[in-house]
């Protein structure tokens, strides 16, 4: 079709596609047919319905918007462009996938001001979507009042077959419908084309009726490449819908637009090809350069400047009004919104000697969490069906639930990966909200997807982790970590710490409390353990630190982490009732020692002292870094009581000990 | 209701449901509820409908049964000793979840024959089932004729709440609607209680509708407390529907019998308590003791060793009737039920010189597959949705669809984690059938906990993992795996093997073959290497070995992995150049060195050569076992074409020959 004729809602997502299709093929890789199948939805989605400021990515009210088929960034990166966020100009746009720049080949929170979430790995941001949501609903039944509202937006998701096929999606999915998250609104790109190629070969199920057995509402558009007014009738429809979540199957043709290649699976992940290019070009009478776009189309996308600034005008004004009405309310509004923690908010945090009660550090992490609640009421989460064996409920609130959003505990079902990502989604609404989430540590394998996202996109969620070695017993080698703190040590920006007893969970909870840009593991037992002469909620920061000296250069370092430093304590009594001169280090976390000052790390590890031996009831994949010799298992686990195992598998005093000594001889 | 009016269903049914209280109560451990609750289905299930030899465990055509919900394993342990099985004596009973005993606190294949499948962690099992399926109907196709039956049984699944909220078993049941796997049961136990309390807290869901949207044909029985008839009736009808799974809902209270605790998510996970067994016992009128069986309840059992027998005897002559039709399948067969391979498999793996054309090692992988597939009819696999960037797809064959169920190339779709337990099925079907699957390599994080499960069952899945480095390029850290190696190195009885060129791949795949009770993983990259001199394949299986060698002691070894061994070995032409003696040593797989003799370690790896630098695209993590350095990355990488990513990064000649020439000064 000549450009002459093109309506202005014609040029307006060829427009979309073009810069998709061009910056693609000057990369020579990328995915252009989820942009060219889905811009006319996007076109209706930004432009008639999204409310947000251009040029303020972080204007609190407004929507989000997330697309969890993040290989198609391109047509993010194109909307951020052409509405006119100063995160994408059109160099940026030129620079697709290019070392440096801002627009990498996923969507990247951390690099591109507008990308609310990370994605790329499928099914992940449709749950972070469900975390958006999650985090509005609480924010509005916290703050709204029947004659203010303050909170007020809608999550809007563009997911595909991929995100359908994950098996994440459906759990984030299944407790959106549980929760009645009204505001979240999921357009599905129903293109019936992946990688592989038409979904009749391995996806064939009816994915409306999946999302209604969820308990969602369910639209279908037949026509998503050129029936726009369907389109918005459909998302109009599922915003008054305000009890259940809403999903829009939105029948495309991936590539839409290029004569050869569309409704193929070539067009999912390759560039079109300068032949196909230009074919596209003419069969879509689209007569601009690349990275050249009509004026018209321009200035029209470019109007949400203006209604962005208004809408933020408005709400501000709303605010100031807020603030009148609701001084205190408002207050406690902006200190989650600049990220300030409460002046004391861990005064309560116990601390413990020796003669207190010997309790597991899952039990110590209850009585944490139990005492910093109440005075941080940003702090919610909850587990994966196991509250009372990871033992995080907090007991100043009510559980989550349809018509009580203001409550604090997520009861997340057995979901270990929906949980994660969704907890993703509620750090990353970028509100002062701190998620925690829970279940049994060997499970942090079900959720390793959304936790690397979570230090990816550097999203401070705290992940309570408890049964954290062999000394579970009975639940057997299913259940037993060996290998799992190991296998979380090596995610870059994670940290992942293992409190020996109650001061030092304190001390875990002040680290990951205040690290909000990254995320903490705790590692918890499930038995009791002492509480230690010499043990530190301050030093947990350090990493690793001295519970027990000696006198000038020690013969032998014991290290030892969690449930294995009193075994190394009581190990270096006896050694040194026998003239042997022990130090005893905790080191509860690698990642915050690594981070010390190289005098510290001296100071607490001489390199001059080569006799080391850790003990740790795990792998001893990696301790080879810190200690010459170790205590530990390789493995796998076994059924039994508790003790049965530890003693078996050779963590006693006396094992210490004897090891100990073969080290000296 | 007093002992002598109980019918001798009553009788077989409490007998099991008093074996498992009373075993947990005697450990003090473990899980009463859903025995309590499922012992009508499980009568009726193994009584009436399933065949079996309790005698032989092993008989090929025995009907298969997984309890998805593995806590409730002394479910499974009270049928096996019921039915009369060698492997679960009343001692065994109990013994349950000590120390060396055959009842764990899980079921483990390993351990106790009868059990097919290790299960535990939720949403496992049915996905396990539903490979079993994908075996039995894959073996039916290509053996039976129209006048010979010989692969005919049924894999019946007991599930719950917990792995009906697994996203997990939504993958595998998704795509066992899709593939019509009319021999799959399952036997969905609806009791409305997870650990957390009433699934109203988390779990509102319709799951019958959602597994129709699957196309699964689905029943419901209201109540599986009392109503047999009403089970068996529903278990024939789902017999009857042959094109379509079958999901029978059968409603029950879990902890059914106990007066306080029945209905409650107190008896989920924890023994009765004396008071309260005692009360059990009351009332449902038992008045035997502990592990004490009615001897007509046994009788009536037992009966299933007389109908195993006559079920084998049967079968054999079934078969010996099929060795005289049909000799050349029935070798084929009874080779692929002993698990010999078949003579020269391996004759076609090629083997390359430098002059070979550099390509990827996915690439060699797929001419390795390809090579062997002809020859080797027991290897089936397949990607998940990524075919044509895994290279997966054997060309000798077609794909794995409903009425083509004797095709090899499964179809998984965007579902890594349901297709990893799905292979584990297929293994543990044990009939001799190899399973591959394939990802991206950083996706591992999605399958991971299927993947421990390969290990800890002994299950030899093959994992073909591509693009397996920062070299990948555009896609981006959220695709390029940087600590992933290190993460599954760390896994026990798992091989990693990350093969330099075609000659290494064509070893991995010898390994990886011949490892039938161990999983190997593939690391394998997305970009061309070039054929090394020196390399090898039947050194693969040595784990690490030298390529390139120099006279004498050597000033320092150069150790590297996959891409990085050309790296390494150019940068020792340079260094060798200025007179430095350089061993280049390429370490394909860790653990399979870690198994060679002392002597050929230090042949390869002298103690008293300590400036070692090793240079790997991945994490520095547990490198100090055999390294003083490394060049390594320890952050995530970034979205640029892959070469400019890897020198960016320092993986470049030039920079190993500045680190290994600062080691030397």
């Amino acid at each position: 079709m000549p450009v002459a004729t093109q309506s202005l809602e014609e040029l307006c997502i060829n427009s979309i596609r073009f810069l998709a299709i061009d910056a693609v093929q000057k990369a020579n890789s990328g995915h252009p047919g989820l942009p060219m199948g889905a811009a006319p939805m996007s076109y209706v989605l930004w432009n008639q319905f999204m409310r947000f400021n251009p040029k303020n990515p972080q204007w609190f009210n407004r929507d989000r918007f997330v697309l969890s088929a993040g290989h198609g960034c391109m047509l993010q990166y194109a909307m951020l462009y052409l509405t006119g966020y100063d995160s994408v100009t059109i160099e940026d746009i030129k620079q697709f996938r290019q070392w440096g720049s801002h627009t990498p080949g996923h969507p990247e929170n951390f690099e591109t001001a507008g990308i609310e979430v990370t994605t790329g790995p499928l099914g992940q941001g449709i749950c972070n979507g469900v975390g958006l949501a999650v985090a509005e609903a609480h924010l509005a039944a916290k703050f709204n009042k029947p004659d203010a509202t303050l909170v007020d937006h809608y999550t809007y998701v563009i997911l595909g077959d991929g995100c359908n096929m994950e098996g994440i999606s459906g759990e984030a999915c299944s407790l959106a419908g549980h929760w009645g998250l009204g505001k979240l609104i999921a357009l599905y790109d129903d293109n019936h084309i992946s990688i592989d190629g038409s979904t009749d070969i391995a996806f064939t199920e009816d994915v409306g009726k999946r999302f209604e057995a969820y308990g969602w509402h369910v639209q279908h558009v037949p026509d998503g490449n050129t029936n726009l007014e369907a389109i918005a009738a459909a998302i109009e429809a599922a915003k008054a819908v305000t009890d259940k979540p809403s999903l829009i199957k939105v029948t495309t043709t991936i590539g839409y637009g290029s004569p050869k290649k569309a409704g193929t699976a070539g067009v999912h992940g390759a560039a079109l090809g300068p032949d196909e290019v230009t074919a596209t070009r003419e069969n879509l009478g689209w007569e601009y350069e690349p990275f050249d776009i009509p004026g018209d189309a321009l200035a029209h996308f470019r109007k949400a400047v203006e209604r962005g600034a208004s809408y933020e005008a408005e709400w501000n004004s709303a605010l100031a009004q807020y603030k009148t009405k609701y001084p205190a309310e408002a207050a406690e509004f902006e200190r989650l919104l600049k990220g300030d923690l409460p002046a004391n908010w861990d005064a309560q945090l116990p601390s413990y000697t020796p003669e207190d009660k010997a309790l597991a550090t899952r039990k110590h992490s209850e009585n944490c969490l139990n005492a910093i609640a109440p005075n941080l009421p940003e702090l919610i989460g909850g587990s994966a069906d196991l509250t009372h064996s990871n033992l995080t409920e907090l007991k100043c609130s009510g559980d989550f639930q349809k018509g009580a959003y203001e409550n604090r505990n997520l009861r997340f079902g057995v979901r270990e990966h929906g949980m994660a990502a969704i907890c993703n989604g509620i750090v990353l609404h970028n509100s002062g909200l701190i998620p925690y989430c829970a279940t049994f540590l060997v499970f942090a394998d079900y959720l390793r997807g959304a936790l690397r996202l979570s230090a990816l996109s550097q999203a401070g969620v705290i992940y309570v982790m408890t049964h954290d070695s062999i000394a579970l017993g009975e639940d057997g080698p299913t259940h037993q970590p060996v290998e799992t703190l190991a296998s979380l040590r090596v995610i870059p920006n994670l940290l992942v710490i293992r409190p020996a007893d109650g001061n030092e969970t304190s001390g875990a909870y002040q680290v990951a409390i205040t690290r909000r840009k990254q995320p903490t593991l705790l590692a918890l037992t499930r038995q009791g353990l002492p509480n230690l002469a010499g043990s530190s909620a301050a030093n947990v920061a350090k990493g690793a630190y001295t519970v027990v000296d000696c006198d000038g250069t020690p013969d032998l370092i014991l290290i030892g982490t969690g449930s294995e430093v009193s075994l190394c304590v009581t190990a270096a009594e006896e050694l040194a009732a026998s003239g042997t001169k022990v130090r005893v280090v905790s080191m509860p976390c690698w990642e915050l020692f690594a981070e010390q000052s190289s005098e510290y790390q001296e100071s607490v590890l001489p390199s001059a002292v080569t006799r080391r031996l850790a003990v740790e009831a795990g792998s001893s994949f990696g301790w080879c870094r810190y200690a010459s010799a170790s205590i530990s298992i390789d493995h796998f686990g076994a059924s039994a009581p508790g003790g049965t195992v530890m003693t078996k598998f050779g963590f006693t005093v006396e094992n210490v000990v004897a090891k100990a000594k073969a080290i000296l001889a």
